[in-house]
């Protein structure tokens, strides 16, 4: 079935109008419906074409989201929640029409229980926010996808990014939450114990489920103590294949790295341009160590060892933090340096997740693609977890590029899937991963499908995402 | 609403008389309904009485379980899955009769991937025959919840036990499994990547469901480096509360610690008499450091300090296996140890719950409880996540201490979630906990009904447990 098949959500025109008029009414100048308001809010950083909502809703409070939500409920009108629109698979946009819940209001920082290390944040807050007001406790959260990406998306999206290896994912890091859901009701799950075998895990269900179950109106998130000592480095290696090798050895031997991060030559040759680095264009893994100042020297000491057996090196790595934070900051900047490869194109960012046995053949089989496709693309991986990027750079005018490249992502996530690996690591279904889903999870998509219609049964929960609700 | 209420499931007579022809033709032997099996297979580890089932099936493949699940399936006649029957809360009775599938046939490791730290497994092997199966390849699986449970079983009721506090719990080391559904039909959820952002987390909602969504049929895992230096020791406290704040300091400074066991004054008391332990009857911690050599040294050394801070000590610790393991074997003893306390008397464990913070608070108030009852319940906890015990001593034919016993337990969770906790961190809801889940969750419980609704419409997986499913 073709994307737009999947995507495809039908107008009701006639709802839509009546829920303009009410929520107009009702919040004033926080609901919105200029055009090019409503399309920043379809928009997304992908070659997905923009879907606008009708109107977008500011709310500020719990009972507003619960308004908006029965206002659509009531007329069958889709609800699309909205952080700060960083995500890349088209989560945000409008194909029926409907409703943009944008959580820029709900941005307060609710509590910051050190001893229990946790907090809870409306869902507007951004990763950033969230660690600048964590500043004088010494305590950080972890995750960290790259973009400052709202606390409520990164949950809504299951992101993780570098430092996932140590400290997982938006799925380990989420104790409890409230939403939301399609009737307008508001549940609380989970809560702020560690962990709970008390029935079913509502939390995790919701973490990841793209707003298509609920609208998340706050998160119970774990934080860390910031480590006492951090080291990092760069380290070269001959081949990606060789790399991968040091690091299932790392992760086998038990070292708690931090962050351990793949970049191919390609992108290493765009990042020393952009970026300044006196490296050679050789594939590097990027790591970092937490720990005590003995601990971090020894897991540095140890890794490099690994890294020698594999035939890489020299392994440069340092704890003073600004050369470990230009080092972050040219890897944080993969994306823009990437696009001084092919000045003027576009990038789409894909991704894809094996089990780390398979990855090095993975992306050694990727790059052959690129090279025999002729495609221009470099990748970067959190090689950890086997999770791993690629960015076409294309023309995204020309609908040939756009053919070839999504012919591209075709063979990558079918590659991922038959490695037993995942067509998404951390940057979610949205509409641009819907005809993969199937291929991964089988009648694992008929389940999901029969909670959405239990828990939704009008499909007004920011529908057209992950899966089609086949009538 | 009284438990003999909420736990009552209507017996369907033709159905089940029906499913016992079907199933005794088409397994033969490894289908019984000798009265002694049926009630072996109702029985837990509890005070509540057992429920036997009407047969107990002994599939050998996921084919067979299909036809079990479609045989009754055909007749809506209830399927209680199987592990050992370590349960604690009345999670394998048959309150309106039905087929038990006993899971021991089902007990082959299907695939160890060292290079990916994971195994497949099938749901009847135990905690410790996998363990004994790695033991070559310097991999080990950690989650210990005491008892020998099949994996199966502690997937079901998403159990964790001493280690947790680095290690995570089944939520956290279950990375995809295959169930068979009320339907028959065979889902596969998650993979084998360590990460993944596609759909819903049906593995995460299937963890913890208790057998009241399908049969789990195979298990992928989670495995861990075996640490090349273990150390432990037992560290003496003037009260819980300063042994509590020892481990808030602990865990906030990073220590990234393995176990971290409380035990009150009356349980060390039970475990110097039963385990010839040379320590004083004040609460103790228990501790363990998995690291390399220099890094449990140094661990050990910042957690000694920690806990002098708080008038802990002396903290004697040891690198030494047979020393560790006296201690280990202690601690993991304190059920038998307890039992000292009272000859004669069955031990109603439970447990609950609470943010770290609050955990001196509970057990002091639970202390007190317990002195004002007359009752004798010692205390234990995985206190790292603030998860802890309760063994009330009583002679189980006398219907007074019960009650007794039961309004303690009523008390204790309904303080443990007053304090923002949970009434079980490990154990489950099964029959015994099903009173305090509309407490803890509140409209929650209304999402799980219809998700239970959704996937199991005619109610026929494990009935009568975690939530009464009303009419």
């Amino acid at each position: 079935m073709a994307l737009s098949d999947l995507t495809t959500v039908a107008r009701n025109e006639a709802g839509i109008e009546t829920v303009l008029g009410i929520l107009k009414q009702r919040l004033g100048d926080r609901f919105q419906t200029g055009k090019s308001l409503r399309e920043q809010h379809g928009h997304t950083t992908t070659y997905i074409p923009t879907q606008a909502p009708d109107g977008v809703a500011f709310p500020q409070s719990v009972e507003e989201v619960q308004d908006i939500v029965c206002a659509c409920a009531d007329h069958r009108v889709p609800v699309i929640p909205f952080g700060v629109g960083t995500s890349l698979e088209g989560h945000v946009n409008a194909p029926g029409g409907g409703i943009s819940i944008d959580t820029s209001g709900l941005n307060r920082i609710l509590a910051v229980n050190a001893e229990d290390l946790d907090c809870i944040v409306e869902p507007g807050v951004t990763r950033e926010a969230l660690n600048q007001h964590l500043r004088d406790t010494g305590l950080f959260f972890p995750i960290d996808p790259g973009a400052n990406a709202t606390l409520g998306g990164m949950a809504a999206t299951r992101a993780s990014g570098t430092n996932a290896v140590r400290y997982g994912t938006m799925r380990e890091n989420v104790l409890g939450l409230t939403a939301v859901m399609a009737d307008g009701s508001v549940v609380t799950t989970g809560g702020r114990a560690k962990k709970s075998s008390a029935g079913y895990d509502l939390t995790r269900l919701i973490v990841g489920s793209e707003g298509t179950l609920g609208v998340i109106t706050s998160l119970t998130l774990k934080l860390y103590g910031i480590p006492q000592a951090v080291s990092g480095g760069v380290c070269p290696f001959p081949s990606v294949e060789d790399a991968c090798k040091a690091v299932i050895t790392t992760i086998q031997m038990g070292i708690p790295v931090a962050r351990i991060e793949v970049v191919n030559a390609l992108q290493m040759r765009a990042m020393k341009a952009y970026s300044k680095l006196d490296y050679p264009e050789s594939p590097c893994l990027f790591v970092e160590f937490h720990g005590s100042d003995a601990g971090v020297a020894e897991q540095a000491g140890s890794f490099g060892e690994i890294a020698a057996e594999y035939g890489g090196g020299p392994f440069l790595w340092t704890s003073v933090a600004e050369e470990r934070a230009k080092l972050w900051k040219a890897r944080h900047d993969a994306y823009w340096s990437s696009l001084t490869l092919r000045p003027g194109a576009k990038g789409l960012s894909t991704d894809v997740c094996v089990p780390i046995s398979r990855l090095a053949e993975c992306i050694a089989e990727t790059e052959a693609d690129i090279a025999a496709s002729g495609l221009i693309a470099p990748i970067v991986g959190h090689v950890g977890d086997g999770n791993f990027h690629v960015l076409v750079l294309m023309d995204v005018n020309d609908p040939g590029e756009i053919a070839q490249a999504e012919a591209f992502v075709s063979r990558l996530n079918m590659r991922a899937i038959a490695m037993e690996g995942t067509c998404t690591g951390e940057h979610g279904i949205g509409q641009g991963k819907m005809p993969y889903l199937e291929r991964e999870h089988g009648h694992g998509v008929d389940i999901m499908r029969s909670i959405k219609r239990a828990l939704d049964p009008d499909d007004i929960m920011n529908p057209g995402k992950i899966f089609a609700m086949l009538a």
